[in-house]
């Protein structure tokens, strides 16, 4: 998001107010909101985002693939001034069944007078080419409890019954100081803004530290919607939130229950084959960041370590309080 | 140094290539060298600076502090779109020696037709109020050989004559691809320059992370003046470039070699003590790097490492060859 853009969410303080969703109809069954049909929407995504990647990370692990397709986005805006992006991955810049070039197209088209950021993630409705849903925070969850009836054979279940309360309350947590901690930082423009975002940080990942050494996931033996969440920030810090944002306290690198963790979530099929290293670097450091005026893109950090054995797998995890 | 003032200093490829110093008198007992005499010359340097760090250093070591005075720049310019440095950090914002508000003051006392960045070190001589040498490259071996007669007693021998030949041969490495190094990815201004620095930097880096395998300092057991060279960069490394001049393939901490050798020089009296990392950071931070557009200062990285045991001491190396 750019520079200029972003204005209209920075506070007098310096502080950065994300704006609020503006298509957030429920899927369901009842009146008025959106119908569970295989086959009706599209998922708009860029491998860059950590929203939309948390909800493409779902549903490749719930197998919706076939339920929902999927459009992809460049990680580079088509220009740093706005806040669309493009389908330039595509053959002729537009996507294969929107047949749209931008985001835009889409949101426009649900609402003339919308005026806020183009976000991913955006469901679109195929019957009307409208955008009818961009709430990323919800999102995984439709997939996970309402969209039950589309799950494969044997998918994981990443919102059980007996943890919703525990996992929404860690879910808010991570939303307001890891997930969007780290743009608090980022797009602070007031050193007290920075500081006190770097600090909310760090705090969190040295308490989330101290959790990951009690058990392998956040909640236990299974991975959860809270572990995506934790996920899609974690796998994007060393590489822009780092250098791009300021955060650098550590590397998550240095911190050896979040760096294998990390890895071992990066290794198993839905993460790691969604995450895209390169559309990260190129999308933050091209495009995020206020402060790039030669456009250089940064040659580090060395990934190598990503597909190092992570060892999570074998510990003995102390019973959790 | 600033954004638009270096321009003088970049090429069309995007490189930087910099200036060659003005003043390089050298020190001598023959017709036309700077006298060798005690009280005679102050010594103006900022903590900020590797340049000048490096002459401080060397003083100290060598106990020419009550031979050659110090005069203090601060480390934050008085204004970014020139090179000067300002006495900011004395009383009056005056130098109590010189008298004088900036350093400008004493290059252009010396030659008011003087075009060039204004740059620590710089050496005055007393009787005049000039600016008389500027040499960076050479003016620790002035204090080594030039100075020896006021060396204190028991001072290490840094520039040893068996060894004069191996030194300037790693010297010149150590300039080119290290201390300078790090110069041309800061401000290179073209993807290609940038990334053409950041191989020659890491490149070099992993082999001095061999070399420093096999003996304690550089050259053996003994400090040298190249290990003067090589500190200064690496002790800015992680604070200043890897951030602020985008060589982050790794930070010097994840060299296991490199980090304890920079840990054993910065115990040792003359390095540590000389070595502001609160300087060092506002400078590059709020001076030096062109891409900070709401003056941010970055509260990292975690420098409680610097003082953890460095075990070099304990070290059985290998045969140098």
């Amino acid at each position: 998001m750019s520079k200029r853009f972003i204005t209209s969410e920075v506070e007098k303080d310096g502080k950065f107010v994300r704006q609020e969703n503006r298509f957030i109809t429920p899927f369901g069954i009842e009146e008025g909101q959106l119908p569970i049909e295989s086959g009706r929407y599209r998922l708009l995504w860029s491998p860059a985002c950590p929203w939309a990647h948390r909800s493409v990370i779902v549903r490749s692990l719930l197998g919706l693939e076939e339920a929902i397709s999927l459009g992809t986005l460049d990680p580079i805006r088509p220009d740093v001034e706005r806040t669309d992006w493009a389908f330039t991955l595509d053959e002729n810049d537009v996507d294969s069944v929107l047949k749209i070039h931008y985001i835009s197209e889409a949101y426009l088209k649900a609402d003339p007078d919308y005026k806020g950021r183009f976000t991913v993630p955006a469901v679109v409705d195929l019957t009307t080419g409208d955008v009818v849903n961009n709430d990323y925070f919800n999102l995984t969850k439709y997939w996970e409890v309402e969209w039950s009836k589309f799950h494969k054979a044997g998918a994981p279940d990443l919102y059980p019954v007996e943890l919703r309360k525990e996992i929404d309350e860690l879910n808010n947590i991570i939303f307001h100081e890891i997930n969007n901690g780290v743009y608090k930082a980022g797009f602070a423009r007031s050193q007290e803004a920075y500081e006190e975002a770097y600090d909310l940080v760090f705090n969190r990942l040295d308490w989330l530290e101290e959790r990951l050494s009690l058990s392998r996931y956040l909640l236990g033996d299974n991975i959860t919607e809270s572990d995506v969440r934790l996920y899609v920030t974690l796998a994007r810090f060393d590489i822009a939130y780092y250098n791009g944002f300021n955060l650098n306290r550590n590397r998550i690198t240095e911190f050896p229950n979040l760096w294998g963790y990390v890895r071992d979530l990066y290794s198993q099929p839905g993460f790691g084959d969604t995450t895209d290293f390169d559309a990260i670097k190129k999308h933050y450091h091209l495009c995020a960041v206020s402060n790039n005026p030669y456009g250089l893109l940064p040659k580090g950090p060395d990934l190598a370590g990503w597909k190092e054995p992570h060892g999570r797998d074998k510990v003995n995890y102390k019973e959790r309080n």
